[in-house]
């Protein structure tokens, strides 16, 4: 697949567009999901510029795994959620909306169900104020 | 969270219950669902006894990003799937039902929608030869 630098998640590693940071380093950057399916939704990316992970480097993909896991528990001690659902789509027929590689941590809560994946934008002060909390306990 | 060592992955694991096994190596298993959402859904363990995502150590997790990736890429290049859905939940609220954490590798199709999770067991002699093919392509 070929890799189209237009799309959002490479205008936000260039800084072209804004994010809720939680977390960037030399291999990923952390950040909310401005479409959250619940409170404290975020997104991990590779900085490697990737559609998939089927054609992202191991290296990057550890880089991300260790991320992620870093953010359910973050996300977990700073929110309080009962349990977090990790979601990595590859290719449109999976759900696949941004053509750059993404895991989402998506917090459960008792009695809410999730709403739809990159349907709807949410509530930006909330999402920010969440972002905060988990990257204090990052 | 504590570990129920009686679980069925951990039965999986000391050779207590059969799997149509994938892969093997110090730290990992791979084998497949025997309750399919769809055709060649691979599952992928940590021998570490661990519950969840935010109780496994960090090396167990980067193991399993490693092998996830590899799986993936195997199904795709197997079975010719239009995209691949990668999950992972943890908690009973996010849907996860064996309490010892597991990757999901589902691929996705055209005009073919997934079936429930963990719902209903699956032709094993269809799950077992899906498995040859994507065993032989990793």
């Amino acid at each position: 697949m070929s890799y189209d630098p237009q799309n959002p998640f490479a205008k936000i590693l260039r800084g072209e567009l804004p994010c809720f940071k939680l977390f960037e380093d030399d291999k990923t950057l952390a950040f909310m999901d401005i479409m959250p399916q619940s409170d404290g939704h975020a997104l991990i990316i590779p900085k490697e510029p990737a559609v998939t992970l089927l054609d992202l480097s191991e290296e990057s993909a550890v880089a991300m795994a260790r991320l992620t896991r870093r953010v359910a528990i973050a996300a977990q001690k700073a929110l309080g959620c009962a349990g977090i659902q990790v979601m990595q789509l590859n290719g449109p027929i999976a759900g696949q909306t941004v053509p750059h590689i993404h895991f989402h941590v998506i917090p459960r809560y008792e009695r809410a169900e999730l709403t739809l994946h990159a349907a709807k934008l949410g509530d930006m002060e909330k999402i920010k104020a969440l972002g905060e909390k988990i990257a204090a306990a990052l």
